[in-house]
């Protein structure tokens, strides 16, 4: 299985289950896999920011890896960003080496002119080589790199192995037209676009021209129904059902460790994960934020009944 | 009409009206006075942020505010956020002789350690000088600067001219609950905590201790009825009517000049602003983004026909 | 007297002179411009950053703009950066019709990609008009933002008012030789490029295709004399004199308030100045600096007797 | 051998050697220790941020790390920076074991305020262990964290592991003076503070009160002399010297990539590296810059004959 440029769906980002003494849960992982798959999700992306990579040794990002890949039936992207290209290189081999379908990387906050961050990704694309393929991951927010259109134009352009676009932009909805745009006037290749943001605009990006969802929503199976029904047309339907999710979306998409409580919660709640602990730096729920959650998944319920959780 | 520290409801932020052509709208000035008033919020703030206050010259901000202090029956809050305390303090002083309530200040972008954010403060309050009131605003995701909660401890204990936090920080709903606790052990003074960030957590600001909004969402009445509600203890009416807002709330709530594109449009749209102008370098919907607008508002307005708008 | 590309020297950067209570001291600008004419330099900026601008008010702003222009036989550069395009056009069209030769425009801090750059002074060359001629300065250090090659040719060719680089990225000395180079290949109209950084560089700028300096050293003597011997080939010479003055470049060379209390201190020491006062938050030397800046005041003057001050 | 918070001299910061193919370049390691043991210094720091050290996988640090420590008679500190805690307490137990005489940690470009500063180092020295010495690494222009003397000091009441500071905040004399303060005080524990930011101040930070040199300036043995003679009193004596390497001190402190190539094109030119290669993304001097260095060896030389090398 490897990436290809006309995908489309949902890819789920998963998170890394810890123990709650802060060790690999791996069997919390082949339970992630077993509940995504049941998702209808098309693909899952793992070790991305949200994922808490940069909190693992290498062994252990090689080890979450192989887990994720031996387990799961359908496509895994590994986020393989590095401080630099020796050890991208280097994770990038092994985890190709052990089935992934692709990998993902995300620009060093260092980078500003757009030639700092073309070079980089061209340096990157050389790094993991022109068979690895990638996943352009362009999330301002989180990573303080605004990538013009442009900029996301030429690294297409210039690295055949650029398939994908993760797209975090914010705002991005008007990015996602001008890219759609530049395909229709030859000027870049196709990139399956797959957005990410918690999904909080997933509803109108389908309808721009993205061809999916990225993200770690603790529902995936409402993002591939809102994809499904986007794209096959059903607009009010695929906005109900969004916006019934949106204030728990909303509430998920708090930056860093906060909205990655949320989503332990949640999927520990939803009997997935054993715990819902971070490594540290990380957080956890108060008490208020957890009876703020339950009060948030009640609400849900009345419209998803998926949503409805066992006390 | 002074600020005071026990201030509840909703502070409505104008946005600074112009023509086509980039000349300050005053007749729209008094349309939104009117129709803020209207609303039943409990004042208006003006030259923030989003009111475009930095591209003003000091004469036309001078104007703008008189203008908003002079059509209003309610207290007016002017921004006067400048990079040196010399303007700070001459547009302060010029706007409480106009008959403002209190100013507004944010801190410039360069500021990092703690002391640095406590010493600007301190100059600040004595630039406007100790018989005007100000409020802190704590916005990291605009200005770039993070306000520890002891930081705010810090500015309101220091200053006794600090009597209101315009609180948007992200996430922040812990850090209302730490500034009430610190207020329960008798650590720092009451502050009216008003919210912003759109109001995309107003929901849940409240229930933490918060006393209502201070931000621009195109249909404030809305808001001064979520306060109210849950303020009287209606959690579920609040968030019912909240909910429904959400889909709109979250995406006015873009940051920049596309968030307050949309702001315009709809107050135009709603008969308030002659023209959803910005001043250069500003933004205006594109087409499919208006048409976006319009299904969020006719969605909206199935659960709260204030939201119909005649085409 | 307006700017012109062709230009070649030293422009003196002015700092705004200050009485110990803050107010600003007008006999102290009219002795400065005697300084600097006496010291034999081109031109004077006045208003930029370490000219304390922000912290002026628009009408002070004004007249300390007004009495350097009143008082110099030279031409004088006024800097005119501001957070909006309004303020920054009436502060333009107010120093040019007292006389100014152009005025110096920075980046804002929030620019990041080549397009915001390249736009934003598209709209500052349109606020000032196309008759006022204008310097664009590259400070990242300063001002946090990256102006790759390319922008700056892309700002020279769209504008033509551009006519002059105040030119102090660093590492910078490759950007000098790839202007040249743009130009020599017909790619960029020829700018005056004049250095600051304090002179750091200075030695090594001339000689790669710099025409000069525009700097606030306090001995803006020693930059007249070399760039005189650098450009008339006098290597060795000019390398003499400029690294008998390097340890007190390198320790006025300190960024913010610190740089410019040692330039405002030995300005003062000089009889220039009647007080090395910086308006809050600014920043003054300690004894220990003090006795520091005296001990390198004493090895300059072993070399430059120019150095020699009276204690 | 271990860290000690008394030690006074120069650590050497040692680059990373590499081959024209970018792989390490293990004999130049052995051939650097015997050169900055010739040198006279004190200790040796390698896989700093000018050590490439972001740019390696982990085996390849470790290996680095073992031929360092296992070449040298002198305590050898490795930099164990990493994105999160685990990856920095694997390579400093394995380092620890190979017998390093202590760590250094630099902290990540996100921490802002002064608590999160604090909790980081607090996690560090946990992920370390309380038995391994380290070194605060207090670099803003590099790390984009600006660290207030109080955090410093919290950081080293704290963490009785913290034994060292390497010094290199700009401007940064007067916090030495106020380190030093504290510790007469009582506040604070004696730290040995030693000197970075290429030793472009070391003239007077000796006399501030700090213990010396830990930087990577091409001529060490120069380092040792000053920081020698200026703890014996030699004032004089030590700024003649440190001012006739100046100018090339002040053209190998350029940030980033450019920087380094000086100082790998330099001691390539003394015989110790065999190539001046930098892993991607890295620089490498033009030809003309290549001129500029060797014109200012020229004339150091002049003062310093060791500095005279054979063409």
């Amino acid at each position: 299985m490897k990436l290809n440029r006309t995908e489309k769906g949902v890819y789920a980002i998963a998170p890394t289950p810890f123990q709650d003494n802060g060790e690999i849960d791996f069997p919390s992982i082949d339970r992630l896999v077993d509940f995504y798959q049941d998702a209808g999700v098309n693909g899952i992306t793992v070790l991305g920011a949200l994922g808490e990579a940069p909190k693992l040794t290498t062994e252990e990002a090689e080890a979450v890896a192989e887990r994720f890949i031996s387990r799961s039936d359908l496509p895994v992207i590994v986020g393989v960003s590095a401080p630099g290209y020796a050890a991208m290189g280097a994770l990038s081999a092994k985890v190709m080496s052990l089935g992934a379908a692709g990998v993902m990387i995300a620009p060093p906050a260092s980078l500003r002119t757009d030639d700092q961050i073309v070079n980089y990704y061209r340096g990157a694309a050389e790094a993991i080589g022109k068979d690895t393929l990638f996943v352009i991951q362009d999330f301002p927010l989180t990573f303080s790199v605004i990538m013009a259109t442009d900029v996301i134009r030429r690294i297409a352009v210039e690295n055949e192995n650029a398939v994908m676009l993760k797209h975090e932009d914010w705002p991005g909805l008007e990015k996602i037209s001008q890219l759609r745009a530049l395909e229709e006037g030859g000027k870049i290749p196709h990139l399956s676009i797959l957005c990410g943001f918690g999904g909080a605009f997933l509803d109108f990006e389908v309808e721009r021209g993205a061809n999916g969802a990225m993200t770690g929503y603790c529902f995936p199976e409402m993002l591939v129904d809102v994809v499904r029904m986007s794209t096959e047309g059903d607009r009010d339907q695929a906005h109900d059902l969004f916006d019934a999710h949106l204030p728990l979306i909303r509430y998920e998409q708090q930056p860093g460790a906060a909205g990655l409580a949320v989503r332990k919660y949640i999927l520990k709640r939803r009997g997935v994960l054993t715990s819902d602990a971070q490594r540290s730096p990380g957080g956890k729920l108060t008490e208020t934020a957890k009876s703020e959650v339950e009060y948030l998944l009640t609400r849900v319920a009345r419209h998803d009944p998926r949503a409805k959780l066992d006390a």
